[in-house]
């Protein structure tokens, strides 16, 4: 449906990221390898950290990504240590600013590829499971952004593997009340702008597929020659929906049912279970 | 807040209506003079009908009404005999097209000018009081279009101004059990393509200022020269939030806590008063 | 680069032309064939003819046309006997509104799939053969308006055909001038409003795709129970970049540098030639 | 017609530029004091610089400015120490990202309040003054943009005063060879990222608003009390169509028919007379 990324590591110039790589993201916008939908032109966001007194900034654009004059401006000036970029693919919903990932509450992000199944029909039950202090946030009409609010209801701020968890439980629990076969199919990117916390997961077991770029010693072992790894922080990470090129050894894909988390020193990969409501 | 106008009568140019008066729509999205806002520039909408065995066709703008080409472009091409216009001034919702009037459901239009108090606090609890069926349908994050939707799920398609009387009742009561103390301010146009119903009112008892045109036989006495007069069906009827020109005798004030309705014969003017809910 | 469509004939539903047939061109701004793109998301425009004593409507976009609500809108609610579509696919110029075609001047349209070689280097000296009394009109940097105005100086209102080989001849001389190897690559469609002219010719021999439909009275043989053929007045031609389906019969190729007329009575096509200036 | 500001001194952030002030630009946008329209809502655009090896960023929008929400984030973590802000009301141009302030030249910036008299009668002449190298880079319609591509080819990157003066006699002399009465009308910014320099200038003797802001240790001495002052580098000038606040003494007229220099070290005011073509 949609294509993301999520950065972390030595500051970097957004346009790096998003233009400069083989299969970039702003060339998946217009030609995807792995998606579900070649085109990724329904509008496109980006968010990022910088002052750490202030909430992360968000970008949000209607047009497609890949003639954006105002994103290439911005993206050859700013630079950051985390960055979440992601191009839409509307399943139906309105093309609107409200309608792009990557969401924002506080100082957590938020992006998704997949989609709540039959949302139309659950939408209501899902939103009133919205804590109702957070109820009036929502902004516009996705499943991403409701199922966003759904998490941090359930303690994203806290502990996010259980609460993501906890809103998966709900949304396949209201799902199936509603008849719905897969309630669920997930990719999903969240952080509070330390952490990246990645999800793969999908209710019938078949996910979008999700890869992380390999430790940055590793890359260097692989690559002495490689000046880029010799420069790049250890602790370096990129999360995408699918490569950014073809370097063997770079690129690992997110086993099915996993959430892996990106953080200072070892990074993690877990399993990944929804926990059903009460 | 915002400036609206409906006709009815014989097929018109939309350029006719909304470019060609002296004060126009369109120069009221620029200079408004009786508006809270003088700029309305915040979007705008068009609806009309054509073709009977199809809905009435809307056309929604992000785009300020002063200098939307297409918008000039469609009016120049399009004619109807049933027309809905609307420029908004946002009052911090997003400008996007689903928030633009007139929102639309089935073969009903529906307009407003004003706002529900305090709607952030009260929004999840309206929303909430929407028909489950038709809560789907909700895609924007006006008060304005929560408003017709409550009204549709108490009855708008049956009886108009008993529909928009509970309406009314409901947010009222929402409101001051949240602590708003004046719920609602508003003038609404609504239409099922045949007749028209007009309220204006406010919990305040001050309500946004509302007009309508003289009845076309009465215009005909005062100006016999006046050949636009001659021309026109004896049913036209224009209903403003400001007047168009400044033509003696041929705009009326709508009274404070009333609604119209223009149909086939005579039209009608009421006493509007909020139902309660039980 | 682009797609195009030229419809003339019974007056229909712009909707039936754009949306409803298998391979649209609705579908084709997302997932064209026989593009040079795959995707034409950069903007779209449709004009038609209305009422004879105006100026064709045009409606310009800068949305990819797949997502776009309010051409859905205009598209179930305007029928016309002429109208031209176009889904644009930049080759870097800007996402305007006036660079989305077809482009209109006076009661003409005019559209076109393909480029003007190395245009930034022929563009002033390609504009400076614009009459002076119509270089004004040009509003947005696209080669193909500066084609349009080309033509429209060098007779296009009295001979389209003639003017659009002197236009050609004009290109190519400027384009090898300076050094440019292959100067037009070009299907081009333009209208007054009665006679469709549809052009295919590119200075390398190798143009980009275009295609008639067969003429409804051999469709009526070949399909007898097909309706939709009974009830279509036998004047009825489509020209498009590519097939709107795959029914066997009904579409014909454009020869290589050719063009057609479509126009009351028989239709012709005819060898075209660039005419070199003087 | 348009509103604009330009800032030098110690680094800010674009939102307390655009956004704090009493009578700030985004106020101005909506409701101008001094402006020859009262709102400018035709698109808006800033530039500003960051790392000196790149040109200045710019970000150009067709929205109005008080309600974009991309403006308001980025405004919130950008900040530089040379910014230009701009806000547009059209006098019939397309609102097109092309048309929207400040223009961008290498590392020159520039932007302009006022018009070229009858630009559509003396475009074409105008045009063909500009350097054929540059011309390819003129993307919009506007005279704004003409003329800095004319200032360009007249010097403005080796002399900007002499540059401008040449280029306003051009336009005076085409101009009135056109019988136009009145050429010019201008108070125009621009800068190499160094150095500012701001015209105010018109044929009729009678131009547009311009104001600079009072020397830092004036306002020192002024309001030995006020934080801000004694916390702003002393080179810090702000250069406006209107004046941000109503603070006595902070904001000076620049006389008519005079440039001024802000650079490093004493800032200078000078006579500005047109230098009409040999």
């Amino acid at each position: 449906m949609c294509r993301w990324l999520a950065y972390s590591g030595s500051p970097v110039l957004i346009e790096d990221l998003l233009y400069k790589p083989t299969h970039s993201l702003i060339d998946q916008s217009l030609h995807s390898r792995l998606g579900a939908e070649t085109t990724n032109g329904d509008g496109f966001g980006i968010g990022w950290y910088g002052d750490p007194s202030r909430p992360p900034a968000v970008f949000h654009s209607i047009e497609p990504a890949w003639n954006e004059r105002n994103l290439r401006e911005l993206a050859g000036h700013i630079s950051s240590s985390l960055v979440f970029a992601h191009v839409r693919a509307s399943t139906g919903g309105a093309i609107q600013q409200t309608n792009c990932h990557p969401f924002r509450h506080g100082s957590w992000l938020w992006m998704h590829n997949g989609f709540i199944g039959d949302f139309e029909r659950t939408k209501r039950d899902l939103r009133l499971a919205v804590d109702p202090s957070l109820y009036p946030e929502i902004e516009g009409t996705t499943d991403t952004e409701t199922f966003f609010y759904l998490a941090l209801t359930l303690g994203l701020e806290d502990d996010p593997p259980a609460a993501v968890a906890r809103a998966v439980g709900v949304i396949e629990a209201v799902g199936r009340r509603h008849g719905v076969e897969h309630p669920i199919q997930m990719t999903v990117a969240t952080t509070n702008g330390e952490d990246i916390w990645a999800f793969r997961y999908s209710s019938e077991q078949d996910s979008r597929s999700l890869y992380f770029s390999t430790a940055v010693d590793t890359l260097r072992q692989l690559y002495p020659d490689n000046p880029l790894f010799q420069q790049l922080d250890v602790e370096t990470r990129l999360i995408v929906s699918e490569p950014l090129g073809d370097l063997p050894g770079a690129w690992n894909a997110v086993p099915e049912s996993t959430y892996g988390i990106v953080q200072p020193g070892a990074d993690e990969i877990h399993p990944f279970t929804p926990v059903a409501p009460a």
